[in-house]
């Protein structure tokens, strides 16, 4: 039955499909490779090289985020958000509601994270949602099979490379090497010409070995634990679901969603239906997903638990042209083919998605459209364009059923992350629920023109029918009806050579002899055209670009490289504005409360620091916020009503009268004013107070 | 050590404590009696009485919500929101943040679901966050306890009544039976008086057995399996949280938390340093919760998988009076204090908060000042204030660490329903998880004054004390010096009596000898303050509020009952405008863009709907979903470029320029115009579409 529907395709899933699949790996080819590296790691306008310890240190100690159960000692991979990781995330969560469930009109929906187990055994989760795992055979320390290869092969070649006195790349491998939960120790080894050969290409391929093989490569390399030498077990397969029990009985079990994606695909008719029964329509959902990975490293980036978003676009598989499509083909990308990738090369072709789509590169206009909205959604909350691009995943990577698939990877200090995953998944998904529930999740259109079609049409005897299968009669009845056009050829052929058919219902088999059942080819005029919609999914991991987003923005002032700033964009800034009077004062009170309450008015998230440090202190601490604006109270604001207005960036400061400079502010924030232009609303001031 | 921390109070949690646990039996005492029945279940608006079956059907129908994995079978409990719901749920999510985040400045935190074992087992949640189970002893079918004593009980009383001819509260009964998720058949025989006075005593207190009494009652009653007529077994306890592994050694276990709140406790010093040290302060969390039902029941308001949105306002325990108490004190609210429910009735005091507070009803001001910013946002989204109650928890119901406890129960088909408590948790939880952990979890205040206290001061002979206990002095040093007052004055005792103290250090115990320990009662002046702050904890149950707000927003036209309609406010309504063509001929799409456009731009949610039914069709599909206005585009609008304005609850139309419309409808959804002035603002239309 599976295979009929799918008509001959694999049912079963690739080992690296999911898009949203643990995916340092999935570039690795490319970002061992020198020319992947990142070309540059300091933002503009920074006059200190990046250093990520300065970056972490700001943000554990503001709390832009913290290891969940710190005063337990923490678990690995669970994260804690305070207040301003907290708000950075809901403001980049906000745009992205506007920016696409609005503007785009998709259809928000809200599933549960427990999932039933039999869903995801469907999707081919509780199958092949797995990594190799081997234990040290002592300690029973456990190690995620291929990142140990990884960990010890790379050492041995950078071990090669001191003892060959390489100097140039010690410091690129470093940065490697801090991907790495264990940082396995190098030892200066020259090795033979043809192994240091043979470990790269281990290493380029290392995302497709199985387990086997990789159980393999462990023996004829004398892979060991590196911490105590000890040998490491055979491979094993291990599920990245977490798994529980639903309700006491025990015998209904329960995994936390992997990804959101599965909970669109079983409400497909509902949708379908509120939809008024048209595609193309989108669904769209934000919420919490969970892997239990084998052993976390690389901070926000790989994580036990994480918010995604994630768009299903339903489409006609034979018209998959996007009706807005013309509205961002002249949009300039960075891409990186498959077939650059496929010739070793990690060169970027600069060219807008209207090329891409019309010279084929990418598949289609609907997955070239979301592509274009993906980045202008990305550079909007302020990711770096230089630093993004557009991977298109090679045959060997993409899953069976997938017709072309996109990542936005973001250059990090950790290499190129692919922080959005956008796949053509066809019509596989709704096809295997569909067969595996028995519910159709179809599209069905009516023709303008009736189309004559040939059908083999089932018929049966019903007199002579019941009494022969009495109380079965019935299911067994609806199950001929069921039969697929493939499952009905064969029994065609087995009422022809047997003289009766085989039927499954409910896995019992009955045999229904040729004198109650014949089956006829049949034409029959269709008024309505009847189909499985593709999907095209844009996958957003919201905390990998709330890291990269916060890479991005940090830079240290020139004149001290301990004055940490965070240029966020003022739409997804934790906080727009700071208030800052001169002092804790009385007599600032009055107008501190009156501003606050202005701003709050205008939507505009702000704070009062009316501590005892320094103006320029206050100020210093929220540039590490990323807070865009400041204002500052003093003397002259009680005497003439005056308030001054401090950019962030530039810490140029401007005055004008209370209410001209909320005004500006709330221009600002909301993006229809930019600092150019704030510049010639109100005076330049000079009194500086960034001390 | 535990005991000495807390200071003799019982550090087992009760039974009932939890603020956010199943609670249809909290108010179960209440909701029974005949006073506390719906007053009334049916919208002022409404010709026709409420039928909760009409409302769940439009429901399902229009997908606000429906079971999770349907075309799987569902399972009990767990429910997906579909774009209505998943809407009403985000906007009444911004409203929320709005009004408590934004307004009051609170830190926003956003923790991992996943919870690591040891924090829920210091919260008391691994042992006692449990419900008393039995099973059919001969088909394993589940029941809670408590639940299944109800039924039956409930049904013998209904069958009692039957028999006795009493017809006028039949219906009630039906009422209150829907609500079980098994409904136990009743049949007509009379009881004893005796028998009726026992059992209405047992239902009143049916939320206060323990496990063994439950058993006890179960068999004095003979109460059976109400399907099979078998007998159950004895309740054992079962817990609710969903637990899992965390990582692939099976040796780190986890919880789905069942409340957001340990995610604030033990990140307390973070969040204290990021408000600069200073209390009162508040964290919020909006997010997910689990709770491993035994059989759920009544639709959305008893789920396993759950929205909520708690705070967590910290407070010096010596200075509970909250600052801007003032601006909140002329609220009226309605209050059904504890003494009152002493006495077994359920009358309101209607009074201010200011009142409430200033006799004493309610324990302190930062209290009430929640209490009453709670009915403000419950009745800005739509609550019905006449359907809305805060009822204070009677002693049994409390945790014993709680101060005071209000929840505001929101009236509905299903009775009386604790949507939101509201309590002073006092100082337990940081006090336990930092007895747990050794990590002090106070807040540091400055004294004006230095004070005077006497302190048992522990002193050792570090020349004698080092040779003594070599490799484990330094430990047993360290644990010294962190035992508590209590301990020391014990410890004092032991050195006096036996010339040696006992000294635990993880769990091994050392005896000091008073040659190198001594403890001395010592003046110290103390420059600093420290304390732990307790907790004021309101928290949301964003389902239940939907729920009920669906219940209060739901009625039929006069003309014709099936036509219902959601009266939301705009605020919260999933779309605010629909755009209506007169048909979906192109003439009318350049104008129904550009409308679209238009309010988009404004951030108004609205939504096309050019389908083929009729206008007053369309409308009507659309007062299903809440949408309180529509704009119709027809020849007119072309020719004139004018457009009418329809109002949901009234069907009132107006019509002026489509700029003009367009500004009106901007101005009624940010809540700054009435529907009255709007009446003012354009003409009066008459050309009726509501047909």
């Amino acid at each position: 039955m599976l295979r009929g529907l799918v008509q001959g395709t694999r049912t079963t899933l690739a080992a690296t499909p999911f898009l949203t699949r643990p995916l340092t790996s999935s570039a690795a080819l490319l970002a061992r490779s020198k020319m992947s590296q990142p070309t540059s790691t300091t933002p503009v306008k920074d006059a200190h090289p990046f250093e990520r310890s300065q970056l972490e240190s700001l943000l554990i100690r503001r709390f832009f985020y913290a290891p969940a159960f710190e005063i337990y000692g923490g678990v690995k991979g669970l994260y804690d958000y305070g207040p301003p990781g907290s708000s950075l995330q809901a403001n980049i969560i906000d745009t992205w509601r506007k920016h696409f469930i609005i503007e785009e009109e998709m259809l928000e929906l809200d599933t549960t994270i427990m999932t039933l187990s039999d869903v995801l055994k469907t999707s081919g989760h509780v199958d092949k949602f797995t990594d190799w795992m081997v234990k040290d055979s002592k300690t029973n320390e456990v190690y995620r099979a291929d990142h140990l290869i990884e960990g010890v092969l790379e050492a041995r070649l950078k071990g090669d490379k001191e003892a060959r006195g390489v100097k140039e790349l010690q410091e690129e491998e470093d940065a490697t090497a801090k991907k790495k939960k264990k940082k396995v120790k190098s030892v200066a080894v020259k090795l033979d010409d043809k192994v240091v050969e043979e470990y790269e290409q281990i290493l380029a391929k290392i995302d497709n070995y199985t387990g086997a093989e990789l159980g393999q490569l462990i023996r004829e390399h004398k892979i060991v634990a590196p911490e105590t030498g000890n040998e490491v077990t055979q491979p094993v397969e291990f599920n990245l679901m977490f798994d529980s029990n639903i309700g006491p009985t025990g015998q209904l079990k329960g995994y936390l969603r992997p990804e959101t994606a599965q909970g669109h695909f079983v409400n497909f008719n509902r949708l379908l239906d509120f939809n008024n029964g048209r595609v193309p329509f989108a669904s769209a959902q934000i919420g919490r997903s969970f892997r239990n990975e084998i052993s976390p490293r690389s901070g926000l980036l790989r994580v036990r638990e994480f918010t995604m978003a994630e768009i299903e676009h339903f489409v006609d598989p034979l018209d998959k042209a996007h009706e807005r499509f013309e509205s961002v083909k002249d949009i300039k990308l960075r891409l990186l083919p498959k077939d650059v990738q496929a010739e070793g090369r990690t060169d970027i072709s600069e060219m807008t998605i209207g090329e891409a789509v019309k010279t084929g590169m990418v598949d289609n206009s609907t997955l070239g459209y979301f592509i274009a909205r993906i980045y202008l959604f990305l550079t909007k909350i302020g990711i770096n364009p230089a630093r993004l691009r557009f991977r298109q995943h090679m045959a060997n990577e993409m899953a069976h059923y997938a017709a072309d698939c996109w990542d936005a990877e973001i250059e990090t200090s950790y290499g190129w992350i692919e922080c959005v995953g956008c796949a053509d998944r066809s019509a596989y998904d709704l096809t295997v629920h569909s067969v595996k529930t028995q519910n159709k999740l179809v599209v069905r259109q009516a023709l303008k023109e009736p189309r004559i079609v040939e059908r083999n049409v089932p018929a049966i005897d019903k007199k002579a029918f019941g009494p022969l299968f009495k109380k079965d009669a019935k299911a067994i009845e609806e199950a001929i009806n069921a039969l697929s056009e493939e499952e009905l050829v064969k029994a065609m052929q087995q009422l022809k050579e047997q003289q009766q058919a085989t039927v499954k219902v409910n896995g019992q088999e009955f045999q229904v002899p040729a004198n109650v059942l014949t089956i006829t080819p049949t034409q029959i005029k269709e008024m309505v055209r009847e189909f499985v919609p593709n999907v095209i999914e844009p996958s957003f991991g919201i905390g990998r670009i709330l890291y990269s987003l916060l890479e991005h923005s940090f830079w240290a002032r020139a004149d001290d490289v301990n004055r940490g700033v965070l240029s966020l964009p003022p739409a997804v800034a934790p906080i727009k504005c700071l208030i800052v009077p001169l002092s804790s004062n009385s007599e600032f009170k009055p107008l501190v409360a009156q501003v606050s309450q202005k701003l709050r008015s205008l939507g505009i998230a702000s704070r009062v620091d009316d501590s005892n440090a320094s103006i320029g202190k206050r100020y210093a601490r929220n540039d590490e916020l990323g807070t865009p604006f400041g204002v500052t109270l003093d003397f002259a604001s009680v005497k003439n009503n005056t308030m001054t207005l401090r950019e962030r960036d530039t810490t140029l400061q401007l005055i004008g009268s209370i209410d001209e400079v909320i005004q500006v502010v709330s221009e600002l924030c909301n993006g229809s004013l930019s600092w150019t232009d704030a510049q010639s609303r109100l005076q330049p001031y000079s009194g500086s107070q960034d001390a």
